[in-house]
């Protein structure tokens, strides 16, 4: 099946906003057979909304319309397609509803008269619910074909992409030709470093595309195959086993597996409980970890110790090694991550610290000079690295080096 | 002067790549006056480029072509747009030179023949070098409008949109004409409450668009003036005069201001220094803060007490107050607070402790609820809220409010 996208908004026209819901629903429709043949971008203009939507329909019959659902008066999308399939608005009762009571729950007065056009639907649509935000997605049956409303918000654009537009889809699909990927991530190793590596492995197997996405967590291999989904599995699982003997520890979860969830899930397991200490990372890896939900049965806490003086009052780090060694040094990353475990009583620990720049740099530790240790029922290994790249760059890289580092000594 | 952008590749329509190439030439163009009207993704695919071209030329006589120049049997830009024109290609024997010369100093042997057509060129087209790849740009003139080829890669393509189309398009601009805009940040207030206490201020300011862009840090407020750059100005300062007032402390800065460097800039001129205590955010914010360069200067560190126990050792909040109040509640984040201010020494300091979900609500405190506290020089603020959204949006909203609970109490 095959389908177009629309997305509206003047910011997308005026670069100040790259879009990634095209991504975002091309991705998700792969396993259900769905594939987009074509995207167009236009501001919120109705003539320019009107006339893609139209064309769209007219090649496809299918098509997905991103953004200007919202509750302002440059948010025109509902009433433009609308207008272009030939269907009358009307307020629904239910939809409005759930506006007033989600605006009641979280803002005291009356809702504001502009939010009630977002209970417009047209005759004869679906509406799709939005737990996200207040503006509910729109399934438009026509006679030119469908029309799928979704809001541009990328969380909630996310959300109704899984939440209704695949299933219903999903649904409909009939011919049993698919493309399936399965995707291997790695860290502690580069792309280049990987492909030698990989080199002879790569030149037998047979039947997938095999390629490197390098990230700021590492690099993923994404294995696709095309055809029945069965034959696909195989060819995938065949694929995978020929390459999982030579990514050996440097493989650390599959399809889209979050080191942080990782670790957490690994200490879990073995009843352990986990403490961080971090510079110039600065809250990174406590964010990280803290995003997983449930984190906290196994995250204690951690420490922030920017200063110098913090590291020694907080994290007991001597001042001689400070002194002797400098803030950034295995020596005192080694005593950071001593402080941690002891102040949380945790059985493992993560700290850092380094120079994430652009200031800060010296001949001898130049930007991105960044020491790490981790501990594990009171062994701790440590190691010194140069990271390349922004500050940015290098405080996310460092971030995944560290949990790394800790996932590498736990038991299996 | 409106025009085009037509974007060629299969990544993008297999979600395998994000577009970043339409914000660079948007942004690009801004100043010289060109405005994009409109988008269009197509595979690569001879009868689809056609068509996107063909249709972007009759539209607006201006398209800018992104993709499919390399030397492979997919890049088929030159050739389909040539032909939709009607212009016949022929091997330009300089760029052939260019492209042998390229060849011989990065490779040993002989040029593949697949790399000779890209020396192929449109009857009547000017070859844009490139100095960043092998495939030079075209600048094709015919009778439809002009259809400009730029490769794919980002990094080829900014430099070649900065090098050649910039320059020509400013040479073209007859009338001084160009888009400028100025975005004035808000927090704290709801896009709708924003829309409604604007509402009469709208309704009186003239010659300008004001588009709301709501985000998870808050409301940006986009100012967006046509015509000669001096008048642009003038309106855009007048509409800012009219707003400012409506605005008031919600508005916290301009352009891409960044709330955590807002508040880092205004201590650093107070002479002050910031600890943080995190629960929920579990260290987004100090990751907030150590974002910005020479963030060292200004905060000194801080604790993520995720565990109640650490709030209790390491923050020195009574065990009563969390038996009697929770870890939620606004007595055990202002006793977080006072503690981390106490333990760093810090003049200014931020706590947090909230639900964040998905699990862990209670009829009392669902999901979302989240505590805050700020303290300056020894007066405490704190406040309750109830914040919509996922767990990530939770966290986000949460570290953005606590951060302008701070700023909020700061002497201007």
């Amino acid at each position: 099946m095959d389908l177009e996208i629309v997305i509206v908004g003047n910011e997308l026209l005026l670069g100040f906003t790259n879009d990634t819901n095209i991504g975002e629903v091309a991705r998700a429709l792969i396993p259900v057979g769905a594939r987009v043949v074509r995207c167009t971008t236009v501001g919120d203009n109705r003539t320019d909304i009107r006339q893609a939507v139209g064309a769209a329909l007219d090649r496809t019959g299918f098509v997905v319309v991103s953004g200007g659902l919202g509750p302002t008066s440059d948010d025109i999308t509902r009433e433009s397609v609308a207008e272009e399939l030939g269907l009358a608005l009307t307020v629904d009762r239910a939809v409005l509803e759930d506006i007033e009571a989600r605006f009641a729950r979280y803002r005291p007065g009356p809702m504001p008269p502009s939010n009630r056009k977002q209970a417009e639907v047209p005759a004869g649509a679906d509406v799709l619910a939005n737990a996200h935000g207040s503006a509910p997605g729109l399934w438009i049956p026509s006679d030119r074909g469908t029309a799928v409303l979704l809001p541009g918000v990328p969380r909630e654009f996310r959300a109704l992409t899984a939440e209704h537009l695949v299933p219903r889809l999903r649904a409909m699909a009939v011919d049993g030709s698919v493309i399936t990927t399965k995707t291997l991530r790695t860290t502690g190793i580069s792309e280049s470093a990987l492909a030698d590596d990989l080199a002879d492995v790569l030149g037998t197997i047979r039947g997938v595309e095999i390629a490197f996405l390098p990230t700021l967590e590492g690099v993923d291999l994404r294995i696709t195959a095309h055809g029945a989904r069965a034959d696909s599995r195989r060819s995938i699982e065949s694929a995978e086993a020929q390459l999982r003997p030579v990514l050996g520890r440097h493989c650390y979860a599959t399809g889209e597996g979050d080191l942080a969830a990782v670790v957490l899930e690994r200490l879990r397991s073995l009843g352990a409980r986990l403490a961080v200490a971090e510079s110039c990372t600065g809250g990174l890896i406590g964010a990280r970890l803290t995003e997983i939900p449930g984190a906290s049965s196994v995250f204690l806490g951690g420490m922030v110790t920017y200063a110098d003086e913090t590291k020694v009052r907080d994290l007991g780090v001597d001042p001689a090694i400070l002194a002797r060694d400098g803030a950034v040094s295995e020596a005192t990353v080694r005593a950071m991550v001593a402080g941690v475990s002891d102040r949380f009583g945790a059985r493992a620990a993560i700290a850092v610290t380094g120079i994430a720049g652009p200031h800060g740099g010296t001949e001898d530790k130049p930007v991105g000079t960044v020491c790490f240790a981790a501990m594990w029922e009171g062994a701790v290994e440590s190691m010194k690295r140069h990271i390349p790249g922004s500050r940015y760059d290098v405080r996310r890289r460092a971030a995944q080096a560290a949990m790394d580092l800790l996932r590498r000594m736990l038991p299996e």
